[in-house]
């Protein structure tokens, strides 16, 4: 595992880099009182998409902070396939969005909170494209307490 | 069963009155070089949404014929869920499709052809709403003939 190095700071590994962003995106949604959940494509070190969770503003349940992001470094990449990129998310993608990453033929997923109930884990095929590697549980508290904490807020 | 009645046209049920919509919708994309695929949205005997495989023209493998129909009915309803609403697809759904019908609550999935390769039934746990009916082939051989004419004439 390589490290990105700044200066005097503390190393960080890239996932636990690249799922801040996301959980920067996360707090974006939050911002505009959507569940916080935030996700970044990445292709060789570079962040080619970007997306949070629009499903309030959009009144589409399916504008998932994935689609978003997915979507957006395709369009970026100008091509349709997304096959040297990573997609990190804060939240364990569903199955819509799983479903989705095996169109884009991405190579892999990074997800910060797991999902027990609606995460596309608790299905037991393999439904995301056969070269997808994943990789659950990055930041996986920061991850999962803001969503936990939005929930908390509404039920005031 | 009920059946639609045009006088003295032979009656004609209403899955397959949709599903020649859906058929419709499906000629729309060949016509533009996509691969034939149609879907429509029906809510007590309605068209709410129409859309057909847009996958060329966006360049995005995510556009199927059912997004399309699925976002453009939850437009018209200008509401979140589609609870009384029935989507009619020419070929069985992916993953993907699938599980957007989930978030959609949708009543019924009716569709055409069988996709044993990639359609949402190989996957052996059920990941449509817990509500969601499904019937599947609905004028299969029209729907399927569609798809499979459009490769064959791509291999020449």
């Amino acid at each position: 595992m390589r490290y990105i190095n700044f200066g005097d700071e503390p190393a960080i590994s890239p996932d636990d880099f690249f799922m801040n962003e996301a959980i920067r995106e996360a707090k974006l949604a939050l911002a505009e009182d959507e569940i916080p959940i935030g996700a970044i494509v990445v292709c060789k070190g570079k962040i080619i998409g970007r997306g949070h969770n629009l499903t309030e503003r959009l009144n589409d349940v399916s504008a998932h902070a994935e689609m978003q992001a997915l979507t957006a470094a395709a369009n970026f990449m100008g091509g349709k396939y997304l096959q040297d990129c990573t997609l990190y998310v804060t939240m364990e993608p569903c199955v819509m969005c799983a479903g989705a990453s095996y169109w884009f033929q991405l190579s892999r997923i990074v997800f910060g909170a797991y999902d027990t109930k609606l995460g596309f884990g608790r299905i037991n095929q393999k439904i995301t494209h056969p070269k997808t590697v994943i990789t659950g549980g990055i930041l996986e508290n920061e991850c999962a307490e803001l969503v936990r904490g939005f929930f908390k807020s509404k039920r005031k």
